[in-house]
């Protein structure tokens, strides 16, 4: 039996209101103990159990935080489009860009690069304090480029999403119903083992709403939970069929009805704010307020792709929940923890009150508030994911 | 006699036009031979001179940029802002916060206590990049507070500002110009051998047009050399003052007339801009496009201080002012390493041609762009000051 005491915590973030001040039950003067990868004990410093742990680790006053749950993550790919990025920045046309520059790439690398890849963001999101993160597929479009990315994914976290419908890919541009008849046919027989989710970007250009609905049930039929690209680029039929699904989350989100809202509010899809993908191409951000202030269930999640939003790190996003989309700290902190947790369905991570896995962030501040207040400066001193300190 | 070869860089900013390509005098597959912490050669690896180095660095095909100058730092002061932070960003009032409250903790402060902030903040902005970065005072206040501030700051830097005129601190509030007096009379004589700039936050509220003439023109007389916080709060006389007195650099520069900019056009001073402080005060950012295109030479800089901007990370401010100023990611690079040189009237670093100091960046990406295309990740792999690797 492993078991650290993690002692001197200046304001630690349990996510648990019963166990300290506010939603996100902060505990000022605080301590936890692990056990073989599960927090076993959090509270103030004086109560700390007698005895409790073999080990023990000073925070020297500073901040303890849940590890970020990043619910939405493109890793499987090759190359960059590095130079598409300064061209849109530059306001240069550049015709030779887009996702297929990306998807012919992604077909055309080894297993080993494509794995490479994987492990550096996943690495680097990591020592952001990223301690759970989902990760598509969609890069692919063959049965059997899709079915290497879910595999590869699956190398990494058990979060794995089939995106065989990111976009119709160039050779059924003349048919894309027979491609919509792949991605729900014999591409979901190869995919679906390998996946817990089923997610398709729905937006004018790439699936409708009649689409997406035959292609998430058709994973549902396969035990894939559905989660959906929705309003991104416009408004369109995305929230309304991911509600009625009954989809874990509906991501970006950035164009809303009053509908869209409506149903949110009265279902369990999680709204998940990508508001990387804002900055990284100029566009205006969701309105998290209105959500917010509807009830809805708000995540933040950093949608790492070499497109439109070519960065893992959640301290980043929470700076621009809070600057660009007028959220409180505390609920940026919490939209990134427990809010990704909800759109993962999973009561194991995103908080840190006795039972779930201890996968903690220490931050080099004395307090949450600091990832917004120091936007910028990487404040992650420390990173233990099931109790294990990270490299 | 030290001297290394840094072999094998992916893509190398020079910022001389003459070495490469575009403003920024890009090399691909570059090398750096540098000595006694001076740059002695740089240009295309086949033309490396043989046995040019003892010591050999393998840049593994990454980028290297020159190190950031960062022209615009307050870092001598003590205690933070965070709560006035949250407030501010939850649309809460809080009537307590404010510069007061960083004056009165700075002067309970001990030395050991304000020297501790310096030194973390310096290896901070270090660790991102920065290899020169310039230092006010003006959370003083007091003749001895002030003289402290300087000489504190100078332990890290040769870039000292003199900025008794940051405001007028309660002792004065009935009588500001009575503080003017102070701040060009006896503090002054105090101040003056420790600093090589003198300040003034010219702004409603703080100093007008008179005060900052009458207090950069004694500063003048005792050597310093003017440099003017001006408009960043609303339009102003600042950027007039800084033109008309020759002032190396204004900055802010958030609120501009037609006159100002052709004032800065046909002047020497460079405007140096400061977008952490419109990220964390959700203000509207300076129109970089309308400077560079009048043909103005703009500088890019942190602004770290605990109540408008509390980050010391420049890749950050790329990043920002490629996203919501709309400058090309070559742009806000050059501002951010020659610019900020300029900013300083400094000609030995923001470049690396033969001659400049040996202060270089590692990134770890390929380019230069990825400072923005990457946003909120930290890309600095290695530093090296003078030639030597930084911790
Ligand atoms: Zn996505
Ligand atoms: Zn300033």
């Amino acid at each position: 039996m492993t078991s650290l005491l993690i002692d001197h915590i200046g304001s630690l973030v349990t996510n648990d209101p019963g166990l300290g001040e506010g939603p996100l039950g902060v505990i000022e003067d605080a301590a936890v103990v692990v056990q073989d990868g599960v927090v076993v004990w959090a509270g103030p410093r004086g109560g700390t159990p007698e005895g409790a742990a073999r080990d023990r680790f000073d925070a020297g006053g500073r901040a303890v935080i849940p590890g970020f749950v990043d619910s939405h993550a493109h890793l499987v790919f090759a190359g960059d489009r590095a130079r598409e990025f300064e061209a849109r920045m530059s306001g240069r046309p550049y015709t030779a860009g887009g996702i297929r520059t990306t998807v012919a790439a992604t077909r055309a690398a080894t297993d080993e690069g494509l794995r490479r890849n994987v492990r550096r963001l996943v690495a680097e999101a990591l020592r952001s304090g990223t301690t759970t993160v989902e990760c598509k597929s969609g890069y692919g479009l063959t049965i059997q480029d899709e079915e290497r990315g879910l595999r590869l994914a699956a190398e990494h976290t058990p979060e794995v999403t089939y995106l065989g419908a990111h976009v119709v890919p160039p050779e059924y541009a003349g048919n894309p119903d027979a491609y919509v008849d792949l991605v729900r046919g014999p591409m979901l027989d190869a995919c679906a083992p390998h996946a817990r989710w089923i997610d398709v970007f729905c937006e004018r250009g790439a699936f409708d709403g009649d689409q997406t609905r035959a292609i998430l049930e058709a994973g549902a039929r396969r035990g894939l939970v559905p989660r959906v690209h929705a309003g991104q680029l416009g408004p369109g039929p995305g929230v309304a069929v991911a509600v009625e699904l009954g989809a874990a989350s509906a991501d970006h989100v950035t164009h809303l009805t009053d509908a869209d809202v409506d149903a949110l509010a009265s279902g369990s899809t999680v709204a998940t704010l990508l508001p990387g993908a804002e900055f990284s191409t100029r566009s205006p951000y969701p309105d998290a307020r209105r959500l917010l202030d509807a009830g809805v269930t708000v995540a933040l999640a950093a949608d790492c792709n070499p497109g439109s939003s070519y960065t893992t790190n959640i301290p980043f996003c929470v700076a621009l929940a809070v600057r660009d989309m007028n959220m409180t700290p505390a609920e940026a902190v919490w939209a990134a923890t427990k809010g990704g947790a909800r759109a993962l369905r999973r009561t194991d991570v995103g908080h840190l009150a006795p039972g779930a896995r201890a996968d903690l962030v220490l931050l080099d501040a004395p307090s949450y508030i600091h990832l917004a207040y120091r936007p910028g400066v990487p404040l992650v001193a420390r990173v233990w994911k099931d109790g294990s300190p990270q490299p």
